[in-house]
């Protein structure tokens, strides 16, 4: 008996990985990689390109996932997520949009992640066609293409503040049907929070098409102005998708939600079952806290504005004048076409000369993201200020 | 502005479902939600329709985990996984198997569920075809219903002892392409373990085919008489996918691995990253102390063999005699052909009048499922004990 397990002799020839899996990944990664690399090297990095807190999980959340633990009974929940968590998000409905949205109507996701998946396949059949405004957060594009569904891309800049409009809406539809459409506020990178009346405005012409409307609410919570209103308040057919991962700095916690209409909720079960069979359940157990700790994530909310303002305040100063709304969120999608017309080197080299991590816009927009680089600012204010420094310093050579 | 979210006026035509969203529901868990109506009733009801161990997850995991949340940074990890992580799993192969597996293929999942969803992708196009044991897990055809692939079923029966054959799988593959072949050992609704040379053989005519080879090995450990084989012995190219939720006890921690060929890693890495961006960090943390919880997990076996035991002689005595293998796993899948020509009808009548919870012959087998129920010994004796005392009551009605 062999005790190696590579024995190749077998195929003659050998299957292919798939054309689907072929997606881009996330440069935000590689940059994460060579980062890391560094630091086992003796570096000291400054990490602007991860798009997670630098607080840790609050407190209280903690104190329930211990509580949890010592339960021992951590087994499977219902796939659409336990009873209790279901309610208390419905009830965060009316705490922070005076909503009234049916329990029945939440499902409890994996993370946000499982909840496009989850919408994507619910809604679309291979082939839907799917609008999505760039730039944009880069996985819609991939699980969209890995479940075998096409991009139709909304071009935004500043003209419009980076919010696609009802008339690029229609453009898109007129030239072939368009099945859904995805708005995100506030919106991964560009920071733009869609105000009310902009949100009731695309909803309206959606629903004129026939679309499903997707809102990507992950960064609700997270605005430096007005709030961010939901789709929810101006089309209940809307499907909203949120997360624990942002606001609530429960990333690596892997546990999000969905409001959903009533006749996507059996899809969506059936569908959850299947696929994931019920989110992780000691999450879940955890998040029924995450509401309760407003103290502790509006201290760290605090940090993450006065890190906006510096940024604001510095990156002209450094040349870097083109940066975009900021509304909400925490990042700065900033133009560097002044310095160079390959953001991806221009991030390679600051990494390596400077020890600053930085996401390059390709990421975002494989069309204009050359021009450009997203800063997260979420971090703690010492290395932003340290970041901005050696910015200084790196761009004066 | 209004404070209800169903503005339903909206919409002239609004969207529908998926049709890929219409996959079968598991009928476990509609039983499962039957069994929770009777419980809040308070009718006491003996549970041996679900796939997860009675016990809790064995302390040193749990202790692992409340380690973690001292730590606080419960952030995202890489895509694949922990480095500590895969280096334990490969280091396993070394322990269970006396196989050599660099920890590079080695892959994290959010479960084995997304171990599947990741393998099917991975390795298939769109309306590419897998061959599957029928009776089976239910997952695998959904998942690759929603994912828009092709069930192609090899038909077992008792001739066979519920193992698809070479002869079976040439024979799918006569008719059109296949494009992979998924095998469980030991199976689940079925309980077969497929002998080592067995395996060799599949192995060989899925390689002669050009087939991808899936093998799911989520009850390793649970064999009460020879060990099961890793397909990786017989087939480095062999896709391997694995959980920690039946042997180790942790289902509600959602933690699995793959053990993929090495051209598979980088489009698996790719997909990961966008459909779920980590397994959650804390069940990575907390797997890490599974393989050393031993003691505490052979106890717990146990228990499952002598609960099968108990059935082994029990079931023939009240009229059930044709049961299948049981060769590992927790279930014993039984013909009621005797009883029932519906066993959904006769499973809701047994929770009803006897407090028995069974899954019914349908999620395992469309075509002959009808005959049959599973029973999970997963549970405490006790309860297998009283189980068997009422359906020999009530069957003698």
């Amino acid at each position: 008996m062999s005790t190696k397990s590579d024995d190749t002799h077998l195929h003659a020839v050998r299957p292919a990985a798939s054309r689907r899996s072929d997606v881009a990944p996330f440069l935000a990664m590689d940059v994460l990689r060579d980062a890391r690399t560094l630091e086992a090297a003796g570096r000291r990095i400054l990490h602007l390109e991860v798009g997670q807190p630098g607080a840790p999980t609050p407190a209280g959340v903690r104190q329930a996932a211990e509580r949890a633990l010592a339960d021992g009974a951590i087994g499977y929940t219902e796939a659409l997520g336990t009873a209790a968590l279901r309610h208390r998000i419905a009830r965060h409905y009316g705490e922070a949009y005076g909503l009234d949205v049916a329990p029945a109507r939440v499902v409890v996701t994996t993370g946000s992640s499982a909840g496009f998946v989850l919408a994507f396949l619910a809604c679309f059949d291979p082939g839907g066609r799917v609008a999505l405004a760039r730039p944009g957060y880069p996985a819609y594009r991939n699980i969209l293409q890995a479940l075998d569904l096409a991009t139709v891309w909304l071009e935004t800049d500043a003209t419009t503040r980076w919010v696609p409009t009802p008339a690029l809406i229609e453009q898109a539809a007129a030239d072939r049907k368009l099945d859904g459409l995805l708005v995100a506020s506030p919106a991964n990178p560009t920071g733009t929070v869609v105000p009310a009346a902009g949100l009731s405005d695309l909803v309206a012409a959606a629903a004129a098409l026939g679309l499903w409307f997707i809102s990507d609410e992950i960064y609700h919570g997270l605005t430096y102005g007005e709030p961010a209103d939901t789709a929810l308040r101006h089309d209940g057919d809307a499907i909203v998708i949120n997360s624990f991962s942002k606001y609530y700095c429960m990333t690596g916690w892997r546990i999000g939600w969905m409001v959903v209409p009533e006749r996507l909720v059996r899809p969506i079960e059936r569908l959850a079952q299947n696929l994931y069979i019920s989110a992780p359940a000691l999450s879940q157990a955890a998040a029924l806290a995450a509401f309760d700790c407003t103290e502790e994530l509006e201290a760290n909310k605090a940090v993450y504005a006065r890190n906006r303002d510096l940024l604001t305040s510095a990156l002209p100063r450094l040349g870097l004048e083109r940066v975009l709304p900021m509304d909400g969120a925490f990042y700065a999608y900033v133009d560097v076409a002044d310095f160079t017309n390959d953001s991806s080197e221009f991030a390679a080299r600051m990494l390596h000369e400077a020890g600053i991590a930085a996401t390059p816009g390709l990421d975002f927009d494989a069309e204009h993201g050359r021009r450009y680089l997203r800063f997260s600012f979420a971090g703690a204010t010492a290395d932003i200020e340290e970041a901005v420094a050696r910015l200084d310093r790196w761009l004066k050579r």
